[in-house]
């Protein structure tokens, strides 16, 4: 974090502002640059640390790099270049319902992980499970489908810093990705994308100014 | 980002990782530590910065430092403590429906930020019209709900930037909420929380240590 001086006062300028403000969602990227095994370790990583909902990370990441398979994806998500020209497009899939399977799976981690008897959660367990069961099959869809956003997050945080650009997309047929991915017999729904690699020094939307809501309509302060 | 010697391999410790493996969901604040200003301006402005569909920022963050509202919410929210003993409460609504009006918005803002004519943009604000009519309401709320998990990443690596500690919360109910803070008559729907302040030394949790899927179940590499 550094201290500069801007528009008169001084403010922090953190690394994660920094880093949003280089960022940009590239359109054009350099199909001859890809990344490398480090980058896509940290960027595994990243996503991996990212909270969620009692922990229950719902979701699972497919990172495409076989061009066939880019290629038949382009095809159903509006002919898209990001996705072929991108190094890696990474699928964010949440799974289509959350189950007692999943919370067992969490407690015998936490039981791993705490070096302790699964026993000894017995109530956390139940009280979940219980959880579990007032919520509507389309609840839990719902509320897995959102918490892949923290994870999508990360990975954009992390490739600014790495200064790897990236580009989220949600404009694609889900039920296609499902077929081409083999996703329903995985349980699972495809969600989000981001096409990561390099952008191209022809793409014009790197020079644009960024275009965000005012904080007056965006915050309100309750005082 | 520095380079570490860790488990045999040199692996780079980017800035965020260092960030998200820093921090935690705090169970128990130090109420008598306040946010100081400037930091409630940096947090604003990663939230603002955040990426979201379009870039239409569909939500609004409602801040909350009134002590009297926030012990109103706390008991529609199983008396969690975190919400009155944290210095801030950060309510993450998203708008009940996307309309018109909001891409209109989007395209005053572009206008004016590019120093262009709105009508410039007629194909692009013709089209995205066109999309919101092929999605039904519910499917609006739905896409909405998820953008605001971009902007509460944000607020959590922010704060883990500076240092300041966190709790999202999901746990409240939603309805009475929506009374409270009079989201109805806004056109809003709450839809997770983060208290923002600094941990107890008693808090217990800040010792466990980090409960997260492994790799190979999280991620499918397609090569």
């Amino acid at each position: 974090m550094k201290w500069h001086k801007l528009k008169k006062h001084r403010i922090l300028e953190t690394e994660l502002i920094k880093n949003l403000k280089w960022s940009y969602a590239t359109k054009e990227f350099d199909p001859s640059k890809t990344l490398t095994k480090t980058d896509l370790k940290i960027i595994k990583e990243a996503i991996q640390l990212s909270p969620s909902s009692h922990g229950l990370q719902p979701y699972k990441v497919l990172i495409v790099e076989n061009p066939e398979v880019k290629a038949h994806l382009k095809q159903v998500a509006w002919g898209q270049n990001q996705i072929t020209d991108a190094s890696h497009l990474f699928v964010f899939c949440s799974y289509q319902d959350l189950t007692e399977d999943h919370i067992d799976e969490l407690f015998d981690l936490k039981a791993t992980t705490y070096n302790k008897e699964k026993s000894t959660f017995q109530g956390y367990i139940s009280f979940m499970k219980a959880g579990l069961k007032n919520k509507t099959p389309e609840a839990r869809r719902i509320w897995n489908s959102r918490q892949v956003y923290l994870g999508l997050a990360n990975l954009l945080n992390v490739c600014a810093e790495l200064k790897i650009d990236a580009c989220p997309m949600e404009g694609f047929d889900t039920k296609q990705f499902g077929e081409i991915l083999d996703l329903n017999s995985k349980g699972l729904d495809a969600i989000v994308l981001a096409a990561v690699g390099y952008r191209s020094k022809q793409d014009q939307f790197q020079h644009f100014p960024k275009l965000k809501k005012p904080k007056n309509s965006l915050f309100e302060i309750i005082s």
